[in-house]
């Protein structure tokens, strides 16, 4: 509760992540590159790298002969420290990604999961079997892994509980995860995850504000402000899917009328295609990703279905008013759409939510807003858990005062 | 845009407004209790007391006999330093606080501004001749001032611009405003003023997110996040007020519709009466503040009026759910409640308000949520334009790395 005083260790730490960042997007820097691009002295630079090479987080690449002097040792993060493994377990399946310890992806598996169903085993089932697979596919055994994180959906809880915005995953056993899993866990929940991939891999890290929406079965933002992700007295800000769009609104799954999630949640598109043409084939489809994906097909037919350009025209206006309310209250620098809603309709919601985002929003406040796709390819909650897990043993080692506040 | 890197300077900074909130808390205290209360070094508070004290900001109190050992000297904000003037321009009026430079208020002056007029020059005469007379009230001439922060309604923006979220209050003539008072002058929003007072002199310093809800004609936030405010990329954050609370719902003064404002401002209220008793006197009642007012004494009234009764439940349901909306997104651990409305009708509204937002709240992440009307009295928008005033001050002499992002 009470504000945390920055501490000139949180400022070794900082300029830890800030060199870390910069080898991962630059791939080998020498030390002189690293000061250039992020700012920091020369000397601090020196220190830094020495902290990272002394854990093994870094690696001498290679010399370099310069065009003048003596040749130049580059630096890239070292891949072969370990395995990092990032688990995404989604309403309609669980995704396990393993990355190396420069977070580089080397395998991953997926497990189907009926969206029905939400029971503890059987969901914990799920992430053994697409972790063992994923892992067996990178030629790795569980003595590699530095960290193991896992995107569970729902808020996570203080006191190492998760609960519920999602009725049907009651989670109430991370203990038995923890136990199954025997490796170093973190938890956390999907927005968290996406705002840290987004902070290491997207835009994040470039501004002082940014919120990326996520699209799927669960709607959610994640928020990053000055570097940082927005966590929230409970670790559920961010939980926008769960505003109001329209009071007395349509029943959303979380028992409340009227939630953002109820019109641009898959479920919510097909809501919104079922009362524009209830006979519509597409307004049965019970799968929810060959639903999004037909619609997305239909899109880019010769034949244009009049039904299903209607229903993208009204979830453009649900998703352009919803983030105009985002951009009211948070008035981040840029907004970023993510998640397999995102990947597949993306394209063609852009341009209409942009324009109701500018004209929804208070006086000019979305004049100069960047508004796109996500440029994090790939599953994202998985590469976001992989970093926060990184994170998390980075601040085992001693190199960075982690924030990451859920580890079991 | 880019993420400001924190250095030496920001902690040396940061310790110094420490030491001044710890003496404006405590009124007076010797530097071994600084040291204890702010949690710094003794060493840390020796050096930052000696700047304080080399600038005149604080002043060396009396010798207080120890029980052991030698007479320590206390120490206190010294008033004396100079005036600082905290300007609330609203829409029904304009009023001038005069505070001495420990932040005690000294003097104000109130003039009454037609809510339906808001011409640029109409509006600067009413800041002049208020700050006149308050500083004639103080015994103060122009000379003694250090600052004076005036908040004017409607959107900040960069490049020493106003933008209008009230389409009647059109400010482009900032620099017409500068010229006119000839004193040090910062310009901000309101909702920034609120969130200040709240930093400065309520429960925003000991937490480490809170939320202050403004409720008058206008309505918004101010957020606090780990002992700062949230300005957002167009010093537009917290424009709550214009975030939807049921979409196609009532038409709002800023042109949208179905914002919160449009149901939880002053008018909003009054259509809700309007709503349910068309021919009620109050439904008529031209002045918004003799409005609420009424209301408020309907409510304390012995004879129960069943249509105000049922005006301020719809308004707790409305307010519940908006501020839901902001646990949703925000996660905050506190809510408070400020403004006339807040003042007047908040013991009436604070219980049925409360439930809503636990229910509507995304899993339980308002079950722990401190929500109650704000401690801070007084006209806290000139409270927190005359603080951030200070701030801005302090950066002049070089003891604050200040964030004021409009100083003029």
């Amino acid at each position: 509760m009470v504000v945390v005083r920055r501490t000139s260790r949180d400022i070794r730490s900082e300029s830890r992540l800030e060199v870390m960042h910069a080898l991962l997007s630059a791939g080998e820097a020498s030390r002189n590159e690293l000061a250039r691009v992020t700012g920091l002295s020369p000397a601090t630079v020196a220190t830094v790298v020495s902290d990272l090479l002394a854990n093994g987080v870094v690696t001498e690449a290679r010399l370099t002969a310069g065009r003048v002097g003596r040749p130049t040792t580059t630096l890239r993060l070292n891949g072969d420290r370990g395995r990092i493994v990032g688990v995404d377990v989604a309403e309609t399946y669980v995704r396990a990604v393993v990355f190396d310890a420069a977070l580089d992806e080397l395998s991953s598996a997926e497990v189907a999961k009926d969206e029905h169903h939400g029971e503890t085993d059987y969901v914990i089932d799920g992430i053994v079997d697409a972790l063992d697979t994923a892992l067996g596919r990178a030629d790795a055994t569980r003595d590699d892994v530095l960290g193991v994180g896992i995107s569970l959906p729902g808020g996570m809880q203080r006191r190492s509980e998760v609960s519920v915005v999602v009725p049907n995953e009651a989670w109430h056993h991370v203990d038995r995860l923890r136990q199954r899993i025997g490796l170093p866990l973190v938890v956390d929940n999907p927005l968290k995850a996406i705002a840290t991939a987004e902070l290491w891999f997207g835009a994040g890290r470039r501004l002082a504000s940014m919120v990326t929406v996520n699209l799927g079965t669960g709607v959610g933002a994640g928020i990053v402000l000055e570097g940082r992700i927005l966590r929230g007295a409970t670790n559920s800000a961010g939980e926008w899917g769960h505003s109001l769009l329209a009071l007395d609104g349509r029943r959303c799954r979380c028992g409340r009328q009227g939630c953002v999630e109820a019109y641009v949640g898959a479920a919510g598109i097909q809501q919104t295609l079922a009362e524009i043409a209830p006979e519509h084939p597409l307004a049965a489809e019970p799968m929810q990703r060959e639903f999004i994906g037909a619609l997305a097909a239909a899109l880019e037919s010769p034949e244009p279905d009049p039904a299903v350009t209607e229903t993208i025209s009204r979830t453009a206006r649900y998703l352009g008013s919803a983030i105009a309310d985002l951009v009211a209250v948070v008035n981040p620098d840029m907004v970023t759409l993510t998640g397999w809603t995102a990947w597949a309709l993306g394209g063609h919601l852009v341009p209409a939510v942009r324009e109701r985002v500018v004209r929804e929003s208070p006086g000019d406040s979305a004049a100069d807003l960047a508004l796109e796709v996500s440029t994090v390819r790939g599953n994202s909650v998985a590469t976001g858990m992989a970093t926060i897990a990184l994170e998390r043993f980075l601040g085992d080692v001693g190199l960075l005062t982690t924030r990451v506040p859920t580890a079991l």
